[in-house]
């Protein structure tokens, strides 16, 4: 029996450049995926960025949502910073409002918020560090998190409609969790393959220790996410996206 | 014949501390005002002091409109730095929808846009200034602004409804426009009476170069602003509601 | 027997604002103390302040050390950050680089290195960090710290003098660490006295949770520091001034 | 008669990355270059870079100089910011001083100063700027500048040895400045190779609006300066490389 309910998903996040400095292929991944995780200029992103994406976005079709991060340029986000709580709910409300600036301009909706980096990380270790992000996340809105583990319990907890996610391009720990490198390493296009494989037909994967793991869906929506700054993202990607409309096609024929 | 023609409110620009670092007695001064004018984070604010500001600002009844700046913290954005159009609509869209953020959560309307410090120079100096700046506001906000100059024009030109301001705190150059120092030099109590009477009772002021100057105003509704971060904000604002108060009994006992 | 080896000195924290925030009344402190430590631009100070810093130390003479804190002027440099040795050995260099900047163009030498805020007590907590910290600080320049901790510790292993350091307005915990708040609470001046004096006739203070402790001193140079942002700072660097010169008068009359 | 009086020296700003985001190519540059301008964390660049920057440049025996910008990551220094005269001198004083901070620790010299972007424009545009920016190198350091403009006057005034840059990889307007682009355009290699044989044989060159222009070298060492964030850049260093070896070696064989 299929552990995922319902068709598989790509993310992507996006507009992760910031003045000059660029991040990943935007143009030529946007027209590869279902949704947008745009950053709000705290750990990437700038307002000239945010709004160039957001047009690039609509004119594909793409859902948006919002990907705010701790405030780090420099650390690109993945440096822990210790922020109270209510810094934390603030800084959330603030970069989802500041995207939303930019999707009520061009009349678009705001369909999710997944935070960023080390943020994510620090949420699904910490339950006050969850409620906090998720404090700052506009009433009804959905959120992108690991099903299993306090994203998700929190998200239950506090009202707010979830999304599992699966990655595509970032190695798991035993206990569920993700491996997360300061700079990114590439991966052999066969691995990815196969990674991608294993987490859409059979939600697992193997952990970087070498144990099979099997990924809790808890019955969500699920979406697989991709990273628009690791190495030869845009393969990925497409690798994702071939695996992805197979797999959608073969159990969801009619979605 | 008086010139102007409906009850004068008091603004005040608020929340422009930043992070440990205070900016003005913002708490004393929010039961004296009508509306506020909240720091983005550009040129000050944070997340936690806008969040702060906007829960001060509600519990007074006070209407919140936002204060965007150019992005510098160090300069207070009284530095004037050559960005593009497209930057620059981009800088006022964003701000704008950081405050929404806070005022969304707490079911506020946001009741207006007002630039700080250099930008709003910038904008009665140069027409496509001031254009890029107004593309960044919702459309239907209204902005306050220099009558009887680019502001006026420009706001007419794109439909956005518009508030004249006086200021209370400041001087004024023969023509008409403000004379912004980075840093505030204190003012003698009595100058600062003198200088609000004369803006209130008679639309005109005395210019630094010593000519009395009258200053349009438009038809518009008017307001009078005055600076939480000048040398005895407090006594300047304590002053102008009464002078305020008096003029509005007289002239609009019905307001 | 005294455990204080020599006379203290007074030390403070200053240039801490940032443009046009303003933090302590370093002016009217600089004429009370014997070292400063500026404040380097990453959790406050900039450009010119740490100019017009040096040259008001100059004009009295006092000695100059350097300052460094984490990268984060919005929490002052006391939110923890989880950055690597290597970032954290650049940050340090680059800090005290341009503190020297201005030293050598006045013709004065750098007296000694004081890391501020969290990366203090991050560094008593983590050996790894404060030798990270330390490797960023010019050979044979002085280092202040905690005596009896893994600052004194690692100060020894890598050779750098070192001066044991007592606080005049800083609570400690029973483990001889200290307390620290993201903003402080004022303290009534008698508390404040009669804990400046026990340090310095005593080395010996009362701990939060009411313990009496001694502080270990290991027989370096002692320097009580009192911080500029601390309510009331005026008035405890005066206290401090008082009983520090009472104490050296006494013991350490020739000096 | 050659205008160039000695071997033509290549130059190139190095370290323009910011955290993780990348700029050029320098470790395939630092090969091929005589000096590098290290960016300084302004502008771009920051502390680890600035580390790692100087390493590299050790390894090769590059020599190395301060390449100091205005305080604006998000516009890459290319933004006019108007600044007082203290902000610049105390401006480039810091960031000078923080890059002698690595050099310092590695035993290096610092070879020379060159400011970044905008900076230089502002400084040939405005004799104030020039001083003020001048006023921050240390006694006696070599500046690179254009000869012919207040650059050179400046330095002159100031005691500041000079030495005379030539831009292998921006354009020149008919009265012998440069045309400064917020991002660069690419260049076919063709136009490269005849703009820098033309630059490096005759001390000439094509102005954009069509005129042939000669450029004043005033007697000074002359150096060519490559950007690394140019599109292209590392063909543009190799093509600069052959031109000026020969050059060289034809003029000033036994150099």
């Amino acid at each position: 029996m299929l552990s995922i309910k319902g068709p598989v998903k790509i993310n992507v996040d996006l507009g992760e450049g910031y003045g000059n400095f660029k991040c990943g292929p935007d143009e030529d991944l946007i027209p590869l995926i279902d949704y947008a995780n745009v950053a709000c200029g705290f750990h990437a992103g700038d307002p000239l960025i945010m709004h160039e994406t957001v047009l690039s976005c609509k004119a594909h079709g793409i859902a948006i949502g919002a990907h705010p991060g701790l405030p780090d340029i420099q650390g690109f986000g993945r440096r822990e910073i210790k922020m109270s709580a209510e810094e934390l709910t603030a800084a959330i409300r603030y970069q989802v409002g500041a995207l939303k600036g930019f999707l009520d301009a061009e009349g678009l909706p705001l369909n999710h918020v997944k935070p960023h980096g080390i943020l994510y990380g620090m949420m699904y270790r910490n339950r006050e560090t969850c409620r906090a992000v998720y404090a700052g996340v506009p009433k009804g809105t959905t959120v992108f998190g690991l099903a299993g583990t306090i994203h998700e319990e929190v998200a239950q907890e506090m009202g707010l409609p979830f999304v599992a996610e699966i990655y595509g391009d970032v190695k798991y720990n035993a206990d569920k969790t993700l491996v997360i490198d300061r700079k990114k390493k590439p991966w052999l296009p066969e691995e990815t393959k196969m990674h991608i494989e294993s987490l859409v037909e059979n939600s697992a994967v193997t952990a970087v220790t070498g144990e099979e793991i099997e990924l809790p869906l808890g019955g969500h929506p699920v979406s697989l996410c991709c990273h628009s700054d690791s190495p030869g993202c845009l393969e990925i990607v497409k690798t994702a996206r071939a695996i992805v409309d197979k797999f959608n096609a073969t159990h969801f024929p009619s979605a």
